[in-house]
């Protein structure tokens, strides 16, 4: 009894790393994206290429993450809702990892914005990054706390940052169209906004794996208006 | 004995059943994509949205192969390669179900496309999709055969259309900025574009798990080049 109880610890502390690590790749990940955006917001170019850099080690925390799993699913045989959480670590894995990714796409955009006359200032993309920075901690405190509520809350504020994008894109359109010198600029800016609002997706889809993983039912395809329990707050 | 061997052979059907449906899901996505660019080249709105609404069938199938892995992971407790097949198919899954995203996300620009004079030839548009495609077919059949060599070969094919997206962008951009009139057009292309970037992306992605599956080793942050096997293939 005293060697399973041993087991079944230890077991309970490898779940907890991987928990710990999801955390940490989270916190990474939001930073990253506080850091592009200040970087464009006060013209720091030298935060732009910190973060470009400290995407190795996003992607080596996503290889650690992913190793951790497949050990745990091949040492320990997880059934049950333990193994709903694997499978849920292993995608949300994936998001933050791709989160990380986009983050360098968009520190590479700031990098050349930054050489260039600011065309207007940044309001809606400070706006959206924050945006999806709350969403990518919600979602894994929902992860954490199994809070049902609040991972829906995070599907739902998708929408927020969907509509932002849309705004930005249509405005920056309008500027392209009656000057042309304003294309090259406009277009980077579009793509940070593009960047931005495909994070705030992968955020959702963590969101969508919590739902899951405390449910056993699949939401990834299901709008969060779609589900009995939010019919009350349909607009 | 009889009695294992049946649940043996019973447990290959399984894992059988998995990559058939991941068979499947890649010639929906592979015929998604061909349909899109002919609807675009051939001004056929209505192969648009049949995209539209054919993506319905691969989220369907994306749900479908997730539940047939996770009860495989959980009433066999596949080991070693097995459970290296199951991550990799959870993993190939996901791919997928982006590429029949992105699928409708170009049939989207294309249906506002088709409403406005053609801005010039699709030409290189067109190269793209067959490349992105050759390259979700290629990543397969090297799932199928356990074909290390073909994945690395697809997981090379990336660059080519790294390049085409570049070009088209760059080619768009002298446009945008010599006649604004073409900058609404000259933006659906350059999305358009974007989206078969990221479809060979998630081409690659699933070489990577090839590669992963049959090897035990990780390259998903290496690029082909860096492979010590690829050293005299390097330029």
């Amino acid at each position: 009894m005293e060697g399973m109880k041993r087991t079944s610890t230890h077991y309970e502390m490898e779940l907890q790393g991987i928990k710990k690590n999801l955390l940490y790749a989270g916190a990474l990940a939001e930073k990253a994206i506080q850091d592009v955006v200040t970087s464009l917001v006060d013209k720091k170019s030298d935060l732009a290429r910190k973060v470009i850099d400290g995407d190795a080690e996003i992607d080596k925390l996503d290889t650690e993450i992913e190793d951790q799993c497949i050990r745990l699913l091949a040492l320990r045989q997880p059934i049950a809702k333990d193994l709903r959480f694997i499978t849920t670590a292993i995608k949300i894995n994936g998001h933050l990892e791709r989160i990380g990714d986009m983050a360098v796409n968009i520190a590479e955009r700031v990098l050349e914005l930054n050489e260039l006359p600011q065309l207007k200032p940044y309001i809606d993309l400070p706006r959206m990054a924050d945006i999806a920075r709350e969403m990518i901690r919600g979602s894994l405190d929902a992860l954490v706390n199994e809070d049902i509520e609040l991972a829906n809350r995070v599907r739902r504020m998708d929408d927020a940052v969907d509509k932002l994008n849309e705004q930005i894109f249509r405005e920056l359109l309008t500027f392209m169209m009656e000057d042309p010198r304003t294309v090259h600029r406009a277009l980077l800016i579009t793509q940070i906004s593009k960047n931005l609002e495909r994070i705030s997706d992968h955020a959702k889809g963590i969101s969508d794996m919590v739902v899951y993983m405390v449910t056993g039912e699949s939401v990834r395809h299901q709008w969060p208006g779609e589900m009995p329990e939010n019919n009350d707050k349909k607009r």
